[in-house]
């Protein structure tokens, strides 16, 4: 990316240092692939600048491991950023719901939970850098209120930079983003079908 | 992203296993942010596969410094995955050509030089795992011919994974990938102007 001049000179009365210090929301959303890949190279950058860090991935379960995770946990130990990373999840999703009530029962309470550990953190300053995975999916699920997480957003306290990933995100936190990238999945003219697969799933 | 299972079943009579190993072209393309980042992230998987990584910045200066390559030093150090990291460009863009011609001529060739070097590299089957970051922008000047890298990539021997980033891809290139991603900027309906910048430069 570009570290070039930006267009328009703000009139906020800001020094560019000042600006840049202020506390950032960013969604990456859309039905394309890279939402939460970019966010993980955007907490990449966050560890290099020796900040806290913190991953919190909802939906997804415990037993889910990812590439992604095996690095921070050596980006953490190098001792440079510190580096939280915590599951919210218990697998659940509404294609799975044929399992059962009790199963999303247990997922909606994880998901509940874990917004009130956030909640507390971003109260407590926990982390400078917050990535919420996947978190659209309880909002659109009605299992968090969309207008508590703006609330709770916009009153965080110091330097807290948020970026939140998944569809189908609420417009309430859009219209709070300060940045929403949508990831678009272009049609191939070729149908390759499963080749794509190969790359995403490694 | 999710580990689901694919919708459709294709009919090339290969297994599963067989299919993920065959060598993907990804491309991360469009105005939006997150087109370098995801790949990064992409990256961060492939090493922790225990991959050979392969990254190669284009147009971004040799001065040029980021988070990212912070970060995949430390993981690199850590014995887990070679990553390679390589800067092809001499900083020169369509926007600074005023700086006069010995300027572009430079980079030009430090970007053909590059592609020379990326060529070799695909046929000695050097990485698993290939970034070429901005790639896209020599092929749209005219400093690299798409038709070229679309021949070297096709006959690439082995499985070498490759992606691909940066605005107005060619189409040659486009047709020629597994899969296209495309980050779009979703334009606000507050005029934040600078606040999501500081989120991006730090």
């Amino acid at each position: 990316m570009s570290r070039g001049t930006t267009p328009v000179v703000p009139q906020d009365g800001l020094s560019t240092r000042e600006r840049r210090l202020r506390p950032v929301l960013i969604v990456h959303t859309g039905e394309g692939k890279g939402k939460t890949t970019a966010a993980c190279g955007m907490a990449m950058r966050a560890w290099a600048q020796g900040w806290s860090v913190g991953v919190y991935q909802f939906v997804k379960s415990a037993a889910w491991h990812s590439g992604e995770q095996d690095a921070f946990k050596v980006l953490a130990d190098s001792g440079r950023g510190e580096v939280t990373w915590e599951r919210m999840g218990t697998g659940w999703s509404w294609t799975r719901a044929n399992r059962g009530p009790e199963n999303k029962a247990d997922a909606e309470q994880a998901a509940v939970e874990g917004w009130a550990h956030i909640r507390q953190g971003l109260a407590e300053e926990r982390h400078r850098f917050w990535l919420l995975d996947e978190f659209t999916y309880p909002m659109a699920w009605g299992w968090i209120d969309p207008a508590e997480v703006v609330e709770v957003l916009r009153q965080r306290p110091g330097t807290q930079h948020v970026v939140i990933t998944g569809r189908r995100c609420p417009q309430v936190v859009l219209d709070l983003a300060d940045l929403v990238t949508e990831m678009t999945k272009i049609t191939h003219p070729f149908d390759r079908g499963q080749r794509g697969q190969a790359g995403i799933e490694w």
